[in-house]
């Protein structure tokens, strides 16, 4: 990946939690810089999520504060404090203003967050920040994840071209709606915040919010896009409005970056040894199609049958019928990997155990199920629900 | 469970899919028997729950025949000419009209039913039938259950009495709303077909729908209640009106036993070690309370948690979170088994996690949410979520 002009990024290890890796990463931001994001739509937010949320009435942004190890969420008073001192303390590392410094925690859930941690690091941290250091970002924020997860973009305009790169950890607790972990999309672009806002409302909608793991909706789901500007230094004038026809060839980029950081975190689902697309078509609209999806695709009988690779198409139907859509049982049809094992509201007359136990035993499985009862299609990702993830759930804290 | 009047029971081994265990359920009612029922509320029911619905019309019935091994769910014209067989087959046997043949079916979804494998059996259970052989009853009927279930209430009217008898199965598949599972309810009791009909409706509201395994519905949930009559010869007069006043007492028993079978469902949930009763309180009304519990309930972080024996409480401000229902995050307070270990939005101050470690290794949890916003409380069961169930539904059809 490379790096996007005004972006330096820097890792450390504060001992928030984890012993032997580094778990805060600090993006600095050049002056200019717009930000966006989107949270949570949980009632019990994090405490970084509020700050955030407030901060963006402001538009602007110089400092990401990221930590990893813990959510600083249901920790009341003492996580408001929390919020302010990370803030405060980048702040005069940095030399900018607290309501200039955006956060994000993630990790256990109602730890006291101690962090008077983040001043032994923060100016080693803002004297180290250096441009490209993706992989490291993305190491630094991960907890269950087993892999970091990045993506990059270039969008040319004739000689000249801006970058759009975002890394996103996962990997438990992942639900729409709403940017359903944390993710952090920079860009050199230079684009006005209100175009920025609605490039990424728009933009979540198929990707993140299009993503589940096991329903469990966080209460510190973050996803935030900073555009740096910097790009305007080459000559990219700016983007100031959604009918600048630039745009375009951008969304495209930028939309890529958020679809790829998506499918990431889905086939880094918890224990997940499946990466899962549930393609519902012939719905009565968009919107039913993705209830229809998501009910498939949080079903525990469906994604465990798939972790068994049982093509148990039973199962589908099952959640079909309790997303409570308009569906009528005797037009359904479902595929698994493209072979047709249910018609019409019955077995496929052709339905081929053998070739569909074949079929399942793929590390992707794509199920596609046709309605038959209007035009509405969607797309959802997941995984498959297996041993791990109870493993991994049943004795997390511990 | 003593026998009730009117009712008789027999069992067979049909073949339908298992082999070396009955699988035939025939429960004869004496004429005059009064039936009510409650189904799946899933847009894609089995043929058997079409049946029953068109057949409640008629609100009397003579027979009611079950199957476990094979759902005839999803199994289109040819499920429905199964269910028809089936009722030919018994009304043949038992001489009465097929629309007074009531049918349920459990196991494998999307598979044919040969119904044809009835004819082999139904005379002789027709012979066979006697009363109070519930133990068997329940066993027939039993899928992935560990244990058959039963429940009885002896309602008495002076020196008179009624008898009240339910058998049920679950184990997975198993949400709200609805009747979330096979239940029979059998009385002796003279109750009119809308009396019969009210006290149904409102007695699954507590037990049955407020149950949840795995939030998956079932294609094929039903409760069917039969009321014989036979206790009129005792000189017990009919219960025509709901202002009846013995239909407080009978309404107590009536409760106790789909109360009884609810929980009992509850406790053998596929890979369950834990019974888990979710209740909410202060919440703005009853059914926001049964809308945030049934998201604790149904949340597979908590449900990892505590067959983790984790009293990981920021799991369930999560699940609250995630319900959309009005709660304030700095007014919440959880308890484990009465122990409180979070208060008004903080992790409680004289929270020994020594304590609580050892109330988690009990079988059974009780974990309450105080919201502190309102008067409204509800109640709801589950169990925990274990490699277990994974194990059972990763290779159910093997």
């Amino acid at each position: 990946m490379p790096p996007v002009a005004g972006v330096r990024l820097a890792t450390a290890a504060a001992g928030i939690r984890y012993a032997g890796r580094t778990d805060v990463l600090l993006a600095l931001l050049d002056p200019g810089t717009a930000v966006s994001g989107v949270f949570t739509r949980s009632k019990c937010p994090s405490a970084a999520v509020d700050w955030c949320r407030a901060r963006l009435k402001g538009s602007s942004a110089r400092a990401l504060v990221v930590n990893s190890g813990n959510a600083n969420a249901f920790t009341g008073k003492s996580g408001r404090a929390a919020t302010k001192l990370t803030a405060d303390i980048a702040a005069k590392a940095l030399q900018c203003a607290p309501g200039d410094v955006f956060l994000a925690s993630t990790g256990v859930i109602g730890e006291p967050l101690d962090a008077s941690k983040f001043a032994g690091v923060m100016d080693r941290l803002a004297a180290d920040a250096a441009p490209g250091r993706w992989q490291e970002a993305a190491n630094a924020i991960m907890t269950t994840d087993t892999f970091p997860k990045g993506a990059a973009a270039l969008v040319r305009f004739g000689s000249k071209a801006v970058t759009i790169c975002g890394i996103a950890k996962g990997a438990g607790m992942i639900a729409p709606d709403m940017a359903t972990m944390l993710s952090f999309v920079f860009t050199d672009a230079p684009i006005a915040p209100a175009v920025l806002k609605t490039l990424l409302r728009e933009g979540v909608e198929d990707t993140f919010n299009a993503v589940t793991i096991d329903g469990d909706t966080s209460t510190s789901d973050t996803l935030l896009a900073f555009a740096t500007g910097a790009a305007a230094a080459q000559g990219i004038a700016a983007f100031k409005r959604l009918s600048d026809p630039r745009l375009t060839a951008f969304r495209k980029g930028f939309n890529a970056v958020l679809g790829d950081l998506a499918e990431q975190v889905a086939r880094d689902g918890e224990g997940a040894r499946k990466l899962i697309e549930v393609v519902v078509e012939g719905a009565k609209s968009k919107k039913s199609a993705r209830r229809i999806a998501l009910s498939i695709a949080n079903s525990p009988l469906v994604k465990t049958a798939i972790g068994g690779e049982d093509a148990n198409w039973g199962r589908i139907v099952m959640a079909v019928g309790k997303a409570g859509e308009p569906a009528n049982r005797d037009r359904l049809s479902i595929w698994f990997n493209g072979i047709r094992v249910a018609h019409k509201g019955e077995r496929d007359p052709g339905y081929d155990e053998a070739a569909v136990s074949t079929a399942m035993k793929k590390p992707e499985i794509a199920l596609k199920v046709a309605l038959g009862i209007g035009k509405g299609r969607d797309r959802v990702l997941t995984c498959d629900l297996t041993k791990d993830y109870i493993a991994i759930n049943g004795d997390y804290r511990s």
